[in-house]
């Protein structure tokens, strides 16, 4: 189950490390977009937007569906919600530790006024 | 400016797209770390997990110092705030798109029993 899991954040990370493919799911947030369309919004050749999309597909983020000649895109069926849930985790962290060093720093600086306090009598 | 934080966010998210760095990431949010102990805890050479980290390095989402013989790790300085701030603007577009299909679906619901009320009388 973490195996797969693992799998997945890999798979989507690496989708999300390319600021065309980034633009395409910002893109198709907005509204659902054939192939062509977005070749041409981001002005590229069918087969390079072909091969992002194809990356987005396997990592879940965008689906497909071919009616015709016509292949249209849409987000989905992944929300990037364990995406998020590791980022903020990993934010928690973070901030836990620096509580935890302004604690310290705190309490160095009552000990050093402490300190000078005792010297002036 | 935003070509910088597109660069940002390539290397950021290529260097999350990894179990290991991944991992790497979580353990020193817990406590900073000497690549040796990093090696070992993740049954790596010392060779490949330099690697890692010098992935994490160049994306910053790691920092080390050397000390004589021994490499220090720890986190920062970048906290994954501009992707934290990405994802969720994502999931905002996501549920926007989803609140406005299921308005649309419970009109035509509204529609169907309004219709199914005319029949019966």
């Amino acid at each position: 189950m973490v195996q797969f899991q693992q799998a997945r954040l890999d798979a989507s990370f690496a989708a999300l490390s390319d600021a065309t493919r980034r633009g395409v799911v910002e893109h198709l947030g907005r509204s659902d977009a054939s192939i062509t369309d977005l070749a041409a919004r981001f002005r590229m050749t069918l087969t390079g937007m072909k091969k992002h999309v194809c990356i987005l597909e396997q990592a879940g983020l965008v689906s497909t569906e071919k009616v015709g000649r016509v292949r249209t895109c849409r987000l989905g069926p992944r929300r990037l919600e364990e995406e998020a849930a590791w980022l903020a985790r990993h934010q928690a962290l973070w901030n836990a530790r620096f509580e935890a060093l302004d604690q310290v720093v705190q309490e160095l600086k009552r000990k050093e006024q402490a300190h000078g306090r005792e010297k002036k009598r």
